[in-house]
Protein backbone atom coordinates (compact mmCIF):
# COMPACT_ATOMS: atom_id res chain seq x y z
CA UNK A 1 0.00 0.00 0.00
CA UNK A 2 1.62 3.25 -1.04
CA UNK A 3 0.73 6.35 1.82
CA UNK A 4 1.56 8.76 -0.65
CA UNK A 5 -0.82 9.52 -2.85
CA UNK A 6 -2.36 12.90 -4.43
CA UNK A 7 -4.91 12.96 -1.11
CA UNK A 8 -2.23 12.50 1.00
CA UNK A 9 -0.16 15.57 -0.45
CA UNK A 10 -3.36 17.60 -1.41
CA UNK A 11 -4.23 17.47 3.08
CA UNK A 12 -1.07 18.82 3.48
CA UNK A 13 -1.46 21.59 1.10
CA UNK A 14 -5.07 21.95 2.71
CA UNK A 15 -3.14 22.54 5.86
CA UNK A 16 -1.13 25.46 4.69
CA UNK A 17 -4.57 26.83 3.16
CA UNK A 18 -6.12 26.46 6.73
CA UNK A 19 -2.91 28.20 7.95
CA UNK A 20 -3.48 31.19 5.57
CA UNK A 21 -7.35 31.89 6.77
CA UNK A 22 -6.21 32.06 10.29
CA UNK A 23 -4.19 34.61 9.01
CA UNK A 24 -6.45 36.60 7.33
CA UNK A 25 -5.11 35.40 3.90
CA UNK A 26 -7.53 34.04 0.93
CA UNK A 27 -7.20 30.31 1.62
CA UNK A 28 -4.72 28.93 -0.73
CA UNK A 29 -2.08 26.31 -0.19
CA UNK A 30 0.45 24.49 -1.98
CA UNK A 31 3.38 21.90 -1.54
CA UNK A 32 5.94 21.03 -4.26
CA UNK A 33 6.73 17.02 -3.85
CA UNK A 34 10.07 15.22 -5.09
CA UNK A 35 10.18 11.58 -4.80
CA UNK A 36 7.20 11.41 -2.68
CA UNK A 37 8.87 13.81 -0.47
CA UNK A 38 7.89 17.67 0.29
CA UNK A 39 10.22 19.99 -0.68
CA UNK A 40 8.37 22.97 -0.15
CA UNK A 41 5.48 24.26 1.30
CA UNK A 42 3.60 27.70 1.29
CA UNK A 43 0.41 29.69 1.65
CA UNK A 44 -1.25 32.54 0.48
CA UNK A 45 0.66 35.87 1.98
CA UNK A 46 -0.62 38.78 -0.32
CA UNK A 47 -1.34 40.93 2.98
CA UNK A 48 1.14 39.96 4.79
CA UNK A 49 3.61 40.84 2.45
CA UNK A 50 1.97 43.34 0.89
CA UNK A 51 2.81 41.93 -2.34
CA UNK A 52 0.19 41.00 -4.86
CA UNK A 53 2.54 38.53 -6.46
CA UNK A 54 2.71 36.40 -3.41
CA UNK A 55 0.47 33.83 -4.12
CA UNK A 56 0.68 30.22 -2.53
CA UNK A 57 2.36 28.73 -5.66
CA UNK A 58 4.87 31.84 -6.41
CA UNK A 59 6.27 31.62 -2.74
CA UNK A 60 6.34 27.02 -3.15
CA UNK A 61 7.90 27.53 -6.49
CA UNK A 62 11.14 30.14 -5.20
CA UNK A 63 10.94 27.71 -2.16
CA UNK A 64 11.78 25.04 -4.09
CA UNK A 65 14.26 26.02 -5.77
CA UNK A 66 16.53 27.06 -3.58
CA UNK A 67 16.22 23.77 -1.76
CA UNK A 68 17.31 22.03 -4.86
CA UNK A 69 19.64 24.65 -6.22
CA UNK A 70 17.93 24.36 -9.59
CA UNK A 71 16.19 26.73 -11.42
CA UNK A 72 13.92 24.06 -13.03
CA UNK A 73 11.46 21.03 -11.39
CA UNK A 74 11.55 18.50 -13.91
CA UNK A 75 10.78 15.48 -11.79
CA UNK A 76 8.37 17.87 -9.78
CA UNK A 77 4.56 17.77 -8.74
CA UNK A 78 3.32 21.18 -7.63
CA UNK A 79 -0.15 20.60 -5.54
CA UNK A 80 -1.95 23.49 -4.84
CA UNK A 81 -5.82 23.87 -3.19
CA UNK A 82 -6.83 25.71 -5.75
CA UNK A 83 -6.96 26.22 -9.41
CA UNK A 84 -3.68 28.24 -10.14
CA UNK A 85 -4.03 31.68 -11.45
CA UNK A 86 -2.55 33.17 -14.88
CA UNK A 87 1.03 34.28 -13.32
CA UNK A 88 0.89 30.98 -11.18
CA UNK A 89 0.34 29.04 -14.27
CA UNK A 90 3.34 30.58 -15.65
CA UNK A 91 5.37 30.68 -13.28
CA UNK A 92 4.91 26.70 -13.49
CA UNK A 93 5.50 26.26 -16.59
CA UNK A 94 9.46 28.43 -16.33
CA UNK A 95 9.84 26.29 -13.39
CA UNK A 96 9.10 23.22 -15.85
CA UNK A 97 6.86 21.53 -13.21
CA UNK A 98 6.02 18.48 -14.55
CA UNK A 99 2.40 17.38 -12.53
CA UNK A 100 0.08 19.69 -11.08
CA UNK A 101 -2.67 18.54 -8.73
CA UNK A 102 -5.12 20.77 -7.65
CA UNK A 103 -8.32 20.53 -5.97
CA UNK A 104 -11.09 23.10 -6.30
CA UNK A 105 -11.78 24.90 -10.05
CA UNK A 106 -11.38 28.50 -10.25
CA UNK A 107 -13.99 29.99 -12.80
CA UNK A 108 -12.99 33.07 -12.60
CA UNK A 109 -9.26 33.57 -12.29
CA UNK A 110 -7.56 29.93 -13.54
CA UNK A 111 -5.35 29.42 -15.61
CA UNK A 112 -7.93 27.20 -18.01
CA UNK A 113 -10.17 29.85 -18.47
CA UNK A 114 -7.43 32.60 -19.77
CA UNK A 115 -4.19 31.02 -20.63
CA UNK A 116 -4.33 27.15 -21.02
CA UNK A 117 -1.20 26.84 -22.74
CA UNK A 118 0.52 28.82 -19.79
CA UNK A 119 2.07 25.22 -18.61
CA UNK A 120 4.50 23.42 -20.14
CA UNK A 121 2.99 21.23 -23.32
CA UNK A 122 4.46 17.72 -21.57
CA UNK A 123 2.84 18.86 -17.81
CA UNK A 124 0.32 16.55 -16.42
CA UNK A 125 -3.01 18.35 -14.64
CA UNK A 126 -5.34 16.67 -12.69
CA UNK A 127 -7.77 18.45 -10.70
CA UNK A 128 -10.95 17.84 -8.24
CA UNK A 129 -8.31 16.02 -5.65
CA UNK A 130 -10.20 17.06 -2.19
CA UNK A 131 -12.12 19.63 -4.65
CA UNK A 132 -15.03 19.73 -1.72
CA UNK A 133 -12.68 20.75 0.93
CA UNK A 134 -10.58 22.96 -0.69
CA UNK A 135 -13.62 24.89 -2.12
CA UNK A 136 -15.31 24.93 1.26
CA UNK A 137 -12.40 26.50 2.70
CA UNK A 138 -12.53 29.04 0.17
CA UNK A 139 -16.70 29.41 0.68
CA UNK A 140 -15.62 30.06 4.41
CA UNK A 141 -13.08 32.73 3.87
CA UNK A 142 -15.45 35.10 1.50
CA UNK A 143 -18.84 34.56 3.62
CA UNK A 144 -16.52 35.46 7.40
CA UNK A 145 -15.28 38.75 5.09
CA UNK A 146 -18.89 39.61 3.95
CA UNK B 1 8.10 70.82 -23.36
CA UNK B 2 7.55 68.07 -21.02
CA UNK B 3 10.84 65.81 -20.33
CA UNK B 4 9.12 62.87 -19.01
CA UNK B 5 7.98 60.82 -22.05
CA UNK B 6 7.60 56.93 -22.47
CA UNK B 7 11.11 57.19 -24.13
CA UNK B 8 12.65 59.16 -21.41
CA UNK B 9 11.35 56.19 -18.99
CA UNK B 10 11.91 53.23 -21.55
CA UNK B 11 15.44 54.49 -21.64
CA UNK B 12 16.06 54.21 -18.10
CA UNK B 13 14.87 50.23 -18.39
CA UNK B 14 17.36 50.19 -21.48
CA UNK B 15 20.01 50.55 -18.62
CA UNK B 16 18.39 47.55 -16.31
CA UNK B 17 18.07 45.72 -19.43
CA UNK B 18 22.00 46.30 -19.92
CA UNK B 19 23.02 45.71 -16.34
CA UNK B 20 21.25 42.03 -16.74
CA UNK B 21 23.11 41.84 -19.66
CA UNK B 22 26.60 42.28 -17.77
CA UNK B 23 25.57 39.79 -14.93
CA UNK B 24 24.47 37.02 -17.58
CA UNK B 25 21.10 37.35 -17.71
CA UNK B 26 18.30 37.85 -20.07
CA UNK B 27 18.70 41.62 -20.67
CA UNK B 28 15.38 42.31 -19.69
CA UNK B 29 14.81 45.83 -17.77
CA UNK B 30 11.97 47.38 -16.20
CA UNK B 31 10.58 50.38 -14.45
CA UNK B 32 7.46 51.36 -11.76
CA UNK B 33 6.82 55.04 -12.90
CA UNK B 34 4.38 56.60 -11.07
CA UNK B 35 3.72 60.83 -11.20
CA UNK B 36 6.87 61.17 -13.58
CA UNK B 37 8.42 59.66 -10.66
CA UNK B 38 10.63 56.29 -11.15
CA UNK B 39 9.65 54.01 -7.77
CA UNK B 40 10.66 51.01 -8.45
CA UNK B 41 13.22 49.44 -11.04
CA UNK B 42 14.65 45.84 -11.28
CA UNK B 43 16.46 43.66 -14.55
CA UNK B 44 15.76 40.36 -14.49
CA UNK B 45 17.70 37.90 -12.03
CA UNK B 46 16.35 34.70 -12.80
CA UNK B 47 20.23 33.51 -13.01
CA UNK B 48 22.18 35.15 -9.61
CA UNK B 49 18.07 34.05 -7.89
CA UNK B 50 18.27 30.69 -9.31
CA UNK B 51 14.69 31.41 -9.29
CA UNK B 52 12.52 31.20 -13.01
CA UNK B 53 10.21 33.98 -11.55
CA UNK B 54 12.62 36.48 -10.58
CA UNK B 55 11.69 38.20 -14.00
CA UNK B 56 12.37 41.95 -14.69
CA UNK B 57 8.21 43.09 -13.94
CA UNK B 58 8.12 40.59 -10.93
CA UNK B 59 10.61 42.38 -9.23
CA UNK B 60 9.95 46.08 -9.98
CA UNK B 61 6.27 45.49 -9.14
CA UNK B 62 6.93 43.73 -5.44
CA UNK B 63 9.85 46.46 -4.97
CA UNK B 64 6.41 49.38 -6.02
CA UNK B 65 4.06 47.88 -3.85
CA UNK B 66 6.89 47.89 -1.09
CA UNK B 67 7.72 51.66 -1.57
CA UNK B 68 4.02 52.50 -1.69
CA UNK B 69 3.07 50.76 1.24
CA UNK B 70 0.18 49.26 -1.26
CA UNK B 71 -1.03 46.15 -2.79
CA UNK B 72 -2.14 47.98 -5.70
CA UNK B 73 -1.08 50.16 -8.26
CA UNK B 74 -3.48 51.94 -10.04
CA UNK B 75 -1.70 55.02 -10.47
CA UNK B 76 1.32 53.44 -12.09
CA UNK B 77 2.95 52.86 -14.99
CA UNK B 78 4.98 49.76 -15.88
CA UNK B 79 7.93 50.66 -18.59
CA UNK B 80 9.76 47.45 -19.68
CA UNK B 81 12.30 46.37 -22.24
CA UNK B 82 10.18 43.53 -23.59
CA UNK B 83 6.74 42.24 -23.64
CA UNK B 84 6.03 40.78 -20.78
CA UNK B 85 5.19 36.79 -20.53
CA UNK B 86 2.26 35.31 -19.07
CA UNK B 87 3.07 34.93 -15.60
CA UNK B 88 3.88 38.72 -15.60
CA UNK B 89 1.27 39.99 -17.61
CA UNK B 90 -0.95 37.99 -15.05
CA UNK B 91 1.44 39.88 -11.71
CA UNK B 92 0.16 43.39 -13.21
CA UNK B 93 -3.29 42.06 -13.54
CA UNK B 94 -3.28 41.47 -9.79
CA UNK B 95 -1.07 44.91 -9.30
CA UNK B 96 -4.32 46.54 -11.06
CA UNK B 97 -1.48 48.72 -13.12
CA UNK B 98 -2.81 51.23 -15.01
CA UNK B 99 -0.60 51.73 -17.96
CA UNK B 100 2.18 49.11 -19.57
CA UNK B 101 4.50 50.19 -21.86
CA UNK B 102 7.09 47.98 -23.65
CA UNK B 103 9.54 47.76 -25.92
CA UNK B 104 10.16 44.87 -28.27
CA UNK B 105 7.17 41.93 -28.98
CA UNK B 106 7.90 38.64 -27.76
CA UNK B 107 5.99 36.45 -30.00
CA UNK B 108 7.27 33.19 -28.41
CA UNK B 109 6.46 33.99 -24.66
CA UNK B 110 4.60 37.00 -25.21
CA UNK B 111 1.33 37.60 -22.94
CA UNK B 112 -0.59 38.83 -26.14
CA UNK B 113 -0.72 35.69 -28.00
CA UNK B 114 -1.29 33.75 -24.82
CA UNK B 115 -3.07 34.97 -22.43
CA UNK B 116 -4.72 38.25 -24.05
CA UNK B 117 -7.51 39.03 -21.04
CA UNK B 118 -4.45 38.60 -18.49
CA UNK B 119 -4.31 41.98 -17.20
CA UNK B 120 -7.16 44.51 -15.98
CA UNK B 121 -9.69 45.13 -18.50
CA UNK B 122 -9.19 48.41 -18.66
CA UNK B 123 -5.14 48.75 -18.31
CA UNK B 124 -3.75 50.59 -21.31
CA UNK B 125 -1.50 48.96 -23.23
CA UNK B 126 0.82 50.69 -25.17
CA UNK B 127 4.00 49.01 -27.03
CA UNK B 128 7.34 49.72 -29.98
CA UNK B 129 8.57 52.43 -27.58
CA UNK B 130 12.40 52.14 -28.62
CA UNK B 131 11.59 49.00 -29.81
CA UNK B 132 14.68 48.50 -31.91
CA UNK B 133 17.14 49.46 -29.10
CA UNK B 134 14.96 46.99 -26.93
CA UNK B 135 14.90 43.90 -29.53
CA UNK B 136 18.48 44.95 -30.27
CA UNK B 137 19.51 43.85 -26.59
CA UNK B 138 17.83 40.26 -26.79
CA UNK B 139 19.41 39.39 -30.66
CA UNK B 140 22.98 40.51 -28.83
CA UNK B 141 22.47 38.45 -25.69
CA UNK B 142 21.28 35.25 -27.72
CA UNK B 143 23.95 35.63 -30.36
CA UNK B 144 26.72 35.69 -27.77
CA UNK B 145 25.38 32.59 -26.01
CA UNK B 146 25.47 30.47 -29.41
Amino acid sequence: MNPFTDEYFMKQALVEARQAALEGEVPVGAVVVCNNKIIARAHNQTERLNDPTAHAEMLALTAATGVLGAKYLPECTLYVTVEPCIMCAGAIGWAQVSTIVYGASDEKRGFSLFAPKAMHPKAVVKKGILEMECAAEMISFFKKKR
